[in-house]
């Protein structure tokens, strides 16, 4: 059976010795109060609910899958994932970080992002569950009427009713401009909604008596297109006004999808015969609104991943640990046994300390990401507020395609250590593989993700956010420049970012002449700037390593990190000059293909 | 529903295009009358029972699965495998690479190449289980004694019984020198075995009335390790001498395995209690023999996923038609419909063409190497024999693990053409991904795969077979030197064969000092092997390409062949460069990690 524990110590580092969150918080009169015993105290609970409440129904989850009933539409999760739930609420883990004007805790998005981090190790399927909730919750705060608040927002907060987001339809995923669900105006306020959705995470189960749905749909009058499309919330039951639940809404789960993974969450097909709805937001501006929700749904992908990378990178090392077979090429490691345990092997530590640099890169830049969205929510420096945002919309997409496309790797990494036995459910680890899969997909796909980055955020403002993230790396070659003993993680960043500088403005000059070269350079692209970001956190972490040694700290845990990080620069980092020379091969080579893709 | 088409036309011009396999066949006694009709033929009939017979049931097979009667031991696969056994052996298809002294069609192993290939497309699951008898077949041809040649291969060969290979045990499977299944004679030259036996594929099933199991055990005086290690052929029904069925032998399935994918293959636990067997080859030389099946199945497994390849890359080329979604972004070009093919995105076309590349490379390398293995086996010249020997030698590694990892890049670039749809089970793009899986896995892990290239293949003869290789590439370097229209396709072939000779001896002199470093560099080092015999191959078809396109042919296939070999060159190859980097980085950046790794 797999193992999890959950991985305090180094989220401690990254908040509190790299990132000094709670100094950061200090400044923010919503957060002052917010000190690092709280925040330690909190991910202690929540390790513990992770690992033992939700870890254990992982793989029973994954075989058992969910069940549709279709006589009544009511959908049944895996059994314990309700309980689960109920224990979650009980726990009050749904408020956490949410508002205390609608019951929230109103602690840091830091803080939840671990909190996070750590379901989504323990079971991704389950976590879904309340993760699609709380998109609900934050594009009604940020779109919502004072009715809509008041009606769902409590709900939501004490996760007595649950969320979804109905996005896609049949015949479009990625392009929300061709979708045609329709709303029409009843006269009273409210609308009715008529068509198909699909692949509706969390769309249907049995854990609370009322789902939240928020369903994109075209107005009547609406224009085509992506300026066509309005926000509406459609409760499972109706709301009545004295908040009890009212009649059924005909909003119907009416199948249930055969996954690669993830088997333990619905992803329902969810048919609207005329289901009564509320508008969210401007009419027609449904898109923007539900930005906000896929802002932050597509951080969480990111937060998906690295989750993922970490419990497969624990059971992998468990295992090289324990597995005899062989014996090290530079002779015998363990002679009193009958061959040397696999992890003396230099291939199968490589493969392990992918793992590891994966899970620890992300970790750092998932907190410095969500530390980012408390500042551009609440701290009083309008500057600060701003260029925290700006900077955040910068990282998203990196986030979400390349901590999962390395959570592919390394969770692939991880289920090859273990050999044959890697391909055996029981062991858990194909799991982690077939569930990571999805993350690469969902939320906008990777190249999507990578256009963003590219033409929208980096090209789209002619570089102005990323030249201020370059200042940040350019900060910290000039705080450290000198030292020695910082060279070795320092030079890599300094030479790369130089580097993309040249790159960017070369590709957004081929752009401007040809759109399809951004097209066919975006994927490298993105990938290049993972590393320079990666890149930077590891230099960070590094610095703080060096300091408490020469400082005479002897925990091996900074012993850990300065290996972990150069095995980081030797081995993964340096793809990025194959990456730089495909990209610059440029379209030609993609576009006149019409012969071979005939 | 998945789509296949037999790719005939690319695998005729492979062989008689590209490597003129007839004229070589001609100057073997043993198919000198093997003509192109004949061949065309064969393949032509072979595509039609791959796409009419067990591709249909690829998808049924994968969720049906293989059921275990508990207290018969006896398994039923999924419907209709046991028909399209009857039919393949109907059709006389286990006989065509055979020995006609057996009963076989004698057929080339480049033509078998070939049939694998689109069985392997259609079903990698059910094809598993006629593989698998061929490589027993192989085994008894090599080391069998008349005797069991008399029992065995005459049935083997109709498809009457089929094969197994026993090897792996639940403590070892890579490290064989630990197995412990037991074998003592009896006295009258048979033996009693007793043992348990894991991961046996196609292991037990109900498509024949016996099941030729190849087992690996010890005898009672072995020596310990690898050296003491024989190998057993333990029917699963005695066999009298008459030839007919005799009484049951005590190895029985006693659990199937619950796997990421090849559901439809059974994975069988086997116990072995007092299984009477006989011994196969010399007594503490079973490894040997079994290696005759395991160099053969190393190449069977890169051409497993040179079939998924295909059929994966097949379908998301016609979804990548099909699908509207999204402009173009230099300019509408469906402009009567809702948005434009998704094709014309460039990073959908890189998707596709890194499958196509793949595929493509992977098929003219396996057909290469198989040519070789026929003359090998057939050749009237010693010289050549054993050239062609050592060359399919070192190229066995490169097929199995370069052919599979790019088999996983390549499933997994055309299920994310599909975008979500990729994910669900239904369109059939997730099954090429786990069924692909594996391959990377068994008859030893790419890791070992990267070993055996490095260590034995290249270092283990100073380079000498690698110099062979070599010289195929200067030659093909010095005939179109002078070609400008071939430059594009010389130039890096030439390049990196001349950094190849300077990165082997750079890391067999750092593996003299210290061998971790020898395993610190074998997996890139493969894959900088794996591009350099690719790039060959493409520079080879472009060669053939161009002058067909001089000559004034007009085939669209030529054109075709050569934009795949530019895409393959300038967004494929170029990650040798950071692989020769990331190898140079050494081992110990991957050895000084205890702390790390603790």
């Amino acid at each position: 059976m797999p193992i999890y524990t959950p991985p305090l110590r180094d989220m401690q580092f990254v908040m509190h010795e790299v990132f000094k969150v709670t100094d950061e918080f200090k400044a923010m009169p919503a957060h002052a109060e917010v000190d690092a015993d709280t925040i330690n105290a909190v991910l202690e609970e929540a390790g513990k609910f992770a690992a033992g409440v939700t870890f254990p129904l992982n793989i029973s989850g994954d075989t058992e899958g969910c069940k549709l009933d279709n006589q009544t539409h009511e959908v049944t999760p895996p059994k314990g994932f309700k309980e689960a739930y109920r224990q979650y609420v009980e726990g009050g883990w749904p408020a956490l970080s949410c508002d205390p004007q609608y019951g929230g805790q109103g602690l840091p998005h830091t803080v939840n992002q671990c909190v996070y981090e750590m379901l989504n190790s323990a079971n991704q399927a389950w976590t879904m569950y309340p993760g699609l909730s709380h998109g609900a919750y934050e594009a009604l705060v940020a779109h919502g009427t004072d009715e809509q608040k008041k009606t769902y927002l409590p709900k939501l907060v004490s996760g007595e009713w649950t969320g979804t987001m109905c996005l896609t339809e049949p015949h479009c995923g990625t392009d929300l401009g061709l979708l045609r669900t329709k709303a029409e105006p009843v006269g009273d306020g409210t609308y009715k909604l008529t068509g198909n959705k699909i692949f509706i995470s969390a769309g249907e189960h049995d854990f609370t008596e009322n789902i939240v749905h928020l369903v994109l749909a075209r107005l009547p009058d609406a224009p085509k297109g992506s300026k066509g499309i309005s926000l509406f919330v459609v409760p499972k039951f109706n709301v009545n006004a004295d908040g009890s639940i009212g009649s059924r809404n005909p909003i119907f789960c009416t199948g249930l999808e055969h996954k690669m993974g993830i088997h333990g969450n619905a992803t329902a097909q969810i048919a609207i015969d005329g289901a009564t709805g509320t508008l969210v937001g401007e009419p027609n501006k449904g898109l923007a609104a539900m930005f906000v929700m896929m802002n932050a749904a597509r951080l969480g992908v990111g937060n998906q991943s690295l989750g993922l990378t970490e419990v497969a990178f624990q059971n992998a090392l468990a295992y090289a640990k324990d597995r005899l077979q062989m014996r090290s090429l530079s002779g015998k490691k363990a002679p009193d046994k009958e061959a040397d345990p696999i992890i003396v092997h230099p291939d199968v530590r490589k493969m392990l300390l992918t793992a590891k640099a994966y899970a620890e890169g992300a970790r750092a830049l998932q907190i410095y990401c969500t530390m980012l969205l408390d500042k551009a929510h609440h701290h009083p420096d309008e500057k600060v507020k701003k260029d925290s945002d700006e900077l955040v919309a910068l990282l998203t997409p990196i986030v979400k395609a390349f901590i999962t496309d390395n959570g592919h790797v390394a969770t692939n990494a991880c289920m090859q250590v273990f050999g044959g036995h890697g391909y055996i459910k029981e062991w858990g680890m194909e799991q982690f593989v077939r569930d990571n899969r999805i993350n690469m997909i969902y939320e906008g796909t990777n190249t999507v993700q990578s256009l963003d980055l590219l033409g929208r955020k980096v090209l789209g403002n002619n570089g102005a956010t990323l030249k201020k993230f370059g200042k940040l790396v350019a900060k910290l070659v000039e705080e450290e420049g000198v030292n020695e003993k910082m060279a070795e993680f320092i030079n890599p960043i300094a030479y790369l970012g130089d580097q993309m500088t040249k790159f960017t403005t070369e590709i957004g000059f081929r752009g401007f002449q040809n759109p399809d070269e951004v097209g066919a350079a975006a994927v490298d692209y993105l990938r290049v700037a993972g590393h320079l970001v990666f890149g930077y956190m590891f230099a960070r972490m590094a610095q703080v390593a060096l300091r408490e040694i020469a400082a005479g700290n002897t925990d091996p845990f900074y012993q850990a990190k300065l290996q972990t990080a150069r095995f980081y620069f030797a081995k993964l980092f340096p793809e990025t000059a194959t990456l730089m020379r495909t990209a610059r091969a440029g379209a030609k080579v993609l576009m006149d293909t019409d012969a071979a893709l005939a």
